[in-house]
């Protein structure tokens, strides 16, 4: 290590004639540890900041809603280090940021973070339990790839993610397909990110609790062609405001994606095959493009549905034409399985869509999976219904 | 559009009933432009803090030699507007961060972040020139994929990302491929983060001045399995003082990479068909490994290499064995392009390492093409290398 050590002195060096700069601040170090996840299962946050009046510290754990609580204020040590220590928490993955005198901020120390939309927040994961799954662990990946596609129907390259499973590129196995949509201000990023779709499947896969499979990750705003920063318009900000996003043009134009992922992988191909499945937006986007393709998936998944928007407002469009006789469809083409998730303390307007929606299914006699859990509209859900109806797929 | 704003309604009256907080805060707005690119080429930061007593910006466009400068301090307005306006910027990818009150952040109104070793900082991008080939243009695309082999040389699976041109999946076609190597600290994100290794490929194969290829992108940190975060070590946070970086391992197990490379891909599968490229310490390696492999690599490029670091720590390690044979064995051997660049304001040492090196080439009598920019140790230069460099490639 010598070697290193005189590289690394050389970086020093370099440092110290150039008080304050570090080589394009990659050489920055830190020694602070932040967050340190402490034997008894509480987390300490630190950070140093000196001329600071005010820091506070929000994260994921202090609220089962998915709203934001009141922020923490963090205590000022004699040292000019700030710091935080949480009760114990449960394992699971989390969020969190700092408000240094009111500016919203990472933390310094943390290197992981992760865009949500418009915010970046960092991470950390304490291990265990469920949990477990959202951890790469020491078994065999399957691959990520960012890939771009031609859709007609938008007249647009758009891109897409897809995981395909260990082996996939050393076999002749033909895969089923597991469709999976974000919510509002998501892309094709969000269930890789916040998710951990690709840890929850390859642990699912490798405990031999799921079949493997294909998960495509579209993006669902058609007026996109990419996630933000990923497109021809460049570094724009990403918004909730995007143009024809609950219209039935995603609907109507996932028969690009669909064709796209059949004529480029080993796929099943046909309707046992296939299943779909969303979050919020997403969980909207699954009922109308399982009814507009009404003999296509053997399984959808709703994960906290944005039931209560309402298709009304787009009566021309043609994902949205008959949508009564769609359903019936869909019904009398029969399928596996219909999955709807939900946690108690959801948006009021939300969870009441649902029910909604689930009397319609009961009268039409469509038989479904309700599954109401703790919590709201959070990534914590999104993640555990992920985890519960991946295993139901393709038996 | 009214049911979006039906569905931002119900939103924003969460809002409303909970003071501070958002859905996970993914429902965060936030109005303030920051960024903002001038008509002028001027650009202007804002930050909204109230409280703040003191904010600053450092940006890599403050420094042409990567080493950050000193701090500017940025203008409170009468409203709580912190705010910063630079001298017209030319062209380029540009990073920047803020401090408040002490504490470093990144702009909480900028929502595209790159971490580069332990540190994330934001970023934008000014067109024109040649940071064109930093943009996503409207261009045919290549696939990035994330994925992992088994290295029997280190007894681990390993993560890499490689990109796979337009065109790829929907031909017989085998492709030359180029093995880029990262810098200490960095990992096998670095080239399509900060060094926007993707786009300059798309750009430059859809303007006909780069071979269609295939880039492989490995860590090359043995110690690991992938960057921090993505391996089983779990969010590890990043850091220079790995073992195993420049003691001859990567350079002695780098076959398992290309075995796995050609027996996965539709390689050309010989030497005309492979290059071999790396910043820094990937310049090392890119020495070393060509050494090593005397006869595998038609195509050299070492961009600001890190060759003031000499393998003589490690006399045992078989990479570094007859090092004066196998250079000569790899003159004998013939070759199309030993490249090296350097940029006039690196870090002495480093800059006065490559002049010896041009001697021990010279007194060999081995050819090499010698590139002597502006600046210094950055991702600057590394860009602008890459873009060189690539086109020379396989012609």
């Amino acid at each position: 290590m010598l070697t290193m050590r005189a590289f690394l002195l050389f970086i020093l060096s370099g440092w110290i004639s150039c008080i304050l700069s570090a080589q394009q601040d990659i050489f920055q170090r830190n020694e602070i540890i932040s967050p340190e996840i402490n034997e008894d299962g509480t987390v300490t946050f630190r950070l140093m900041g000196p001329d600071a009046s005010e820091v506070t510290i929000t994260g994921s754990w202090m609220s089962a809603t998915g709203l934001m609580p009141l922020p923490q204020v963090m205590q000022k040590e004699a040292d000019s280090l700030w710091t935080h220590t949480t009760e114990a928490l449960p394992p699971g993955f989390y969020r969190y940021s700092f408000s240094v005198d009111g500016v919203r901020t990472i933390d310094p120390s943390n290197a992981h973070a992760i865009r949500d939309v418009g915010s970046i927040s960092n991470v950390f994961l304490i291990e265990g339990g469920t949990a477990g799954l959202y951890k790469v662990n020491e078994v065999p990946h399957g691959t990520v790839a960012f890939r771009w596609y031609y859709s007609p129907g938008n007249n647009k390259t758009r891109r897409l993610a897809i995981y395909t499973p260990p082996g996939y590129e050393n076999s002749d196995t033909r895969y089923p397909v597991l469709y999976l949509l974000h919510g509002i201000g998501g892309d094709e990023e969000a269930w890789l990110g916040s998710g951990r779709a690709a840890q929850i499947l390859d642990n699912l896969i490798a405990q031999d609790k799921a079949e493997p499979m294909i998960v495509v990750m579209p993006n669902g705003n058609v007026a996109q062609e990419a996630a933000p920063g990923e497109g021809s318009n460049g570094f724009v900000q990403p918004t909730f405001m995007l143009p024809n996003t609950m219209d039935g043009k995603f609907e109507e134009t996932f028969i690009d994606i669909m064709n796209f992922v059949e004529r480029n992988y080993r796929t099943i191909g046909s309707k046992e095959g296939r299943a779909i499945a969303g979050l919020s937006m997403g969980g909207y986007h699954t009922t109308y493009i399982s009814r507009h393709y009404p003999n296509t998936f053997d399984y959808m998944g709703l994960f906290s549905p944005a039931l209560n928007v309402k298709p009304g407002d787009h009566p021309s469009a043609p994902a949205y034409q008959d949508l009564d006789e769609k359903l019936k469809a869909q019904l009398d083409n029969g399928y596996e399985l219909y999955w709807i998730a939900v946690g108690k303390d959801d948006f009021p307007i939300l969870y009441q869509g649902i029910q909604d929606y689930r009397k319609e299914l009961e009268n039409l006699g469509m038989e479904y999976v309700y599954r109401e859990t703790e919590g709201g509209h959070t990534w914590e859900n999104w993640r555990k219904y992920l985890s519960e109806f991946v295993p139901l797929l393709f038996k």
